[in-house]
């Protein structure tokens, strides 16, 4: 069966399966989201007004059996926080519900007349519309839990917390994990605000006697898949008790601290003498330690890495799960916080409300530059999450993210890039990441082009963090892959074995082209890569970004970084070479 | 006695006077302020952090004998509310007395080292810094009754109040008038917080004994001297008991609600049932009633047409001075409150917190528009004041002007361009003044290109103000002979005889030629005025605006505006006219 488009249409309340037309026929995932709002959203209309577009998209092998680590869900939109194009990916159930019913994409457009509010059901047998009056207000915990409780399966739950229903900038998209846990989010650049200004809490995704992901190829598809697991499961970063399985993303914690690069209140130092202690080694400490919770745990079904947590309190209950780098850096070294347990707290209260844990954490940090509290008070820091449980005016603002809190608290040093503040590397230590956040279609991301595998881990090849030469070339590259891998529904993690091990990158390139029918080569990545990015750019350039938008705070250019003691020193021009090419072909 | 430029640094307290440069030789007033903006400071930088500066320049006639209504002084610096260049104007005491005292332009930059607050003191003998601690968190009022208090002669006072020592976006900078009331201001653009950032929270300015401006064709200056003034003093608008004088800029009140372009309630109606209630005409009648307060009251010594007014309250007691028509509209229209009264008590808050009170009404309409009062409560808008007095969050957020609490709360529908909100004309209406507010270097501003004159008035010729044919025309010739006014010194009031009465325009360019010796005429008009725009444009291209930025809120395209039922429906094409020959020539 070909994958059709569903479009619901939220003005009338009508849901409808459109043939993919042939503009969108190759597409999924990122590629797919990033076709339909090019195509179909004015790329100047306010992103919380009637015209914007929530678009959801599983990727080319999502769905598949066992295609390893392959239940990333992209959504996109036009973002509030940014004002760009956004792709948003996320783990957890979604995306290979969606693919089985045969859907390559959700488009959810229009607003209720009646202003009500809504969730809405997918399965088999149709789209149905449920009143989610009794829903407002609560947090995802309780929404996740409702939703399984009044529908069978445990369905897939795309929704969005109280920060959502209010329009805030910083609302992410909680997908619940097998546990049913809402820990899973595609949080960056607020498209919970998106879905929220459709007045859709939650969507919940039944794929129980779907028709299943169709497989053009499948000995290709085979082929391709144990190469790509065998090279996962033999590299030291993705394989069983690697680093990332035994530890978690936050066994980059120390490396990061150590190589000068771990943003430290408020992008003041790039060194945290507090590090150790909110590490990945002190997650899986506690574990054993507290005898609960656990490392190595899945985020969607079929994922062969591994790298979440469920991290326990001190009385063996659990608290919140999981804790990524990205989190411990934003709500901890970022914050001068050096206490798990209160980072930990913090992450369970992001989850539940709603919101992005590195715009959080980066927002908690203004505040504190700001003199609402002090760096490190760890039991303010947690009590201003009442602030927004509450809905005080406090609460709003921080919840709009770390440039409305610094517009509102008359703060200059921003470490934003297109509106998005940055994630856990210092681009002034480590200038290749500060290519891709400068130059990103999506504001300063860390995902869209992950330069630290070179830069300070050493995957494919080791080049000094310290310098921008070639960095251009390279973050182009890292953010060309990215939005080709992006597009595939397999996590970004796979680019560590794909980097090094060759048959890994040839098995990534086979499962796509065993699903599509595609004769596909390696040289085509980066070329449907550059492809969406073009798209992206081409939205970004109509909504009035240019290359001054591609450009690194002005604090960091003055204000030397210790312990290198280095600025931003890269001249813009290497900066717009990135992406010069867009109107050179 | 050669201009000169005086250079005052922050960061070790320093001020000197310096020969003012071939380059700047030529210019006063906003061309002035834009020509060091553009040639001193980094596009890029943020507008709060060190880099920014605030520089103050009177005009080409400012100080001279009885130049008629010269008395504005213009205020430049990089926006912290449009990220754009920006240039603001104000009557009172300023201009008049840094011109007598042979200044150029004084050039506030750097930030003190300790920290510590200052205000600076001007005379002929030099300038002085005085700790400032004391006066912090004072308002306007106290701060001008306080500095005349310490210092002989009447100073000028231009200060800030609360919300810009907080470094608001919306924070103007007050200058103080005849009878030492703050309410002369250079409200738009929070060129206020620009102050703030450099910890100055007032600059006081002594002339006694000034060497004076030089003429140096005095023949050429007294003609152009005497036609002004005649022009002036004929026309219906400005003449001695004409609309202007009797009414103040309030008379625009019922004339522009008649035509259906007065913004009312958030801009959705163009319409306002209560209009003659807030008019000038009822300022008028009020005085009368109340026995209390005037009208045709002078902003500054040597305007002959006094268009300001006092307001009184029912006992007899002065609220406030000035109400302009923005401010009526802003407090009053925009916020569907029609109680005069109360529009002074705001326009009293305002004045004395530091706050644009265009900028201000608009942002409680976006707060009523989110839900946090209802349009038309007149006594919650009053308690607002006090929550920004109080320094509360929502003070804060309210501070920050309308992007920002629109932002906060979720709102949408946010009539604003470049960050700065619309003054009292509905562009859906009035097709011509949102080619102004669209394309304008400063955001939405009026003043920047007043089309109303013809499309409304019918001054100079009369256009039908509901059709785009030859707007994109009108509107640059509006802004580039304004951009000329505004570096005059000369009040833009000027504009109504001038574009009336022949000798009248020959007498402003004579005055200008006559102080500054040159050989002008009437076309050089348009053509300086367009170099200074040149000079913005080129300013914001570099700080990241284009095109895309020069457009109309989407929501007025899509939502009709009652009465005449019309959207915005220009062209974008049209607009991207207005500034195309910056790249052309």
């Amino acid at each position: 069966m070909a994958r059709k488009i569903l479009r619901i249409n939220m003005t009338d309340l009508t849901a409808k399966y459109e043939d993919i037309p042939e503009k969108w026929a190759m597409w999924a995932g990122r590629g797919l989201t990033s076709s339909i709002i090019y195509d179909e959203v004015d790329p100047t209309c306010h992103p919380l007004g009637p015209n914007n577009k929530l678009v959801i998209a599983p990727g080319w092998v999502s769905g598949t059996p066992a295609a390893p680590s392959s239940g990333r869900t992209s959504f996109g939109g036009k973002s509030p926080l940014t004002g760009t194009i956004k792709e948003a990916n996320s783990g957890g159930l979604s995306s290979q519900k969606i693919a089985r019913l045969g859907i390559a994409a959700i488009i959810l457009e229009g607003q209720p007349k009646d202003g009500k509010w809504y969730y809405i059901h997918i399965d088999k047998d149709g789209v149905t519309f449920h009143d989610a009056s009794d829903l407002l207000g609560k947090g995802m915990e309780e929404v996740d839990r409702i939703m399984w409780e009044r529908h069978p399966n445990k369905p897939a739950v795309i929704g969005i917390g109280p920060v959502g229903e209010r329009l805030a900038s910083n609302a992410g998209i909680s997908v619940n994990d097998p546990e049913n846990n809402p820990g899973r989010y595609a949080g960056r650049g607020g498209l919970g605000a998106v879905m929220g200004a459709r007045h859709v809490k939650a969507i919940v995704v039944d794929d129980k006697g779907g028709p299943g992901v169709e497989i053009k190829n499948m000995d290709l598809f085979k082929q391709g898949r144990k190469k790509l697991t065998n090279a996962i499961l033999s590299h030291d970063i993705t394989k069983k008790g690697g680093g990332l399985n035994a530890y978690g993303t936050d066994v980059l914690m120390n490396i990061i601290n150590e190589a000068g690069g771990l943003p430290t209140r408020n992008f003041s130092s790039g060194q945290f003498e507090g590090a150790a202690k909110i590490s990945g080694e002190m997650i899986a400490e506690m574990v054993e330690k507290r005898k609960a919770g656990m490392t190595g745990h899945a985020c969607h079904p079929g994922c062969v890495i591994q790298c979440s947590n469920i991290y326990p309190g001190p009385d063996g209950k659990i608290i919140a799960s999981p804790i990524e780098y990205e989190t411990a850096f934003a709500l901890g070294a970022n914050c001068g916080i050096d206490d798990l347990d209160f980072v930990a707290k913090m992450t369970k209260e992001c989850n539940d409300l709603g919101l992005d844990t590195i715009e959080m954490g980066n927002t908690i940090a203004i505040a504190m530059e700001a003199g609402l509290l002090e760096f490190g008070d760890k039991e303010k820091a947690l009590a201003l999450f009442d602030e927004i449980r509450n809905d005080t005016p406090l609460g709003r603002i921080l919840s709009n993210g770390v440039e409305a809190t610094a517009k509102v608290f008359g703060v200059h040093r921003v470490p934003t890039v297109k509106g998005q503040s940055m994630p856990a590397y210092e681009p002034r230590a480590i200038k290749g990441i500060g290519f891709t956040y400068a130059t990103s279609t999506m504001g300063a991301d860390h995902t869209s082009g992950y330069t630290i595998a070179p830069e300070i881990l050493g995957t494919g090849q080791k080049v000094d963090p310290l310098t921008y030469e070639g960095k251009a070339e390279l973050s182009l590259a890292f953010q060309a892959t990215t939005a080709f891998i992006d597009s595939t529904g397999y996590c970004l993690f796979i680019a560590f074995p794909i980097l090094d091990i060759q048959e890994g990158f040839e098995g990534m390139v086979e499962t796509v082209a065993g699903v599509m029918g595609w004769d596909l080569s390696g040289d085509d990545v980066v070329e449907i890569g550059k492809e969406i990015l073009k798209k992206e750019r081409l939205f970004n350039e109509k909504a009035g970004f240019t290359n001054a938008d591609d450009r690194i705070p002005e604090f960091m250019r003055y204000e030397p970084l210790p312990p290198h003691n280095v600025v931003w020193d890269v001249p813009d021009e290497e900066l717009d070479k990135v992406y010069a090419w867009v109107h050179e072909s």
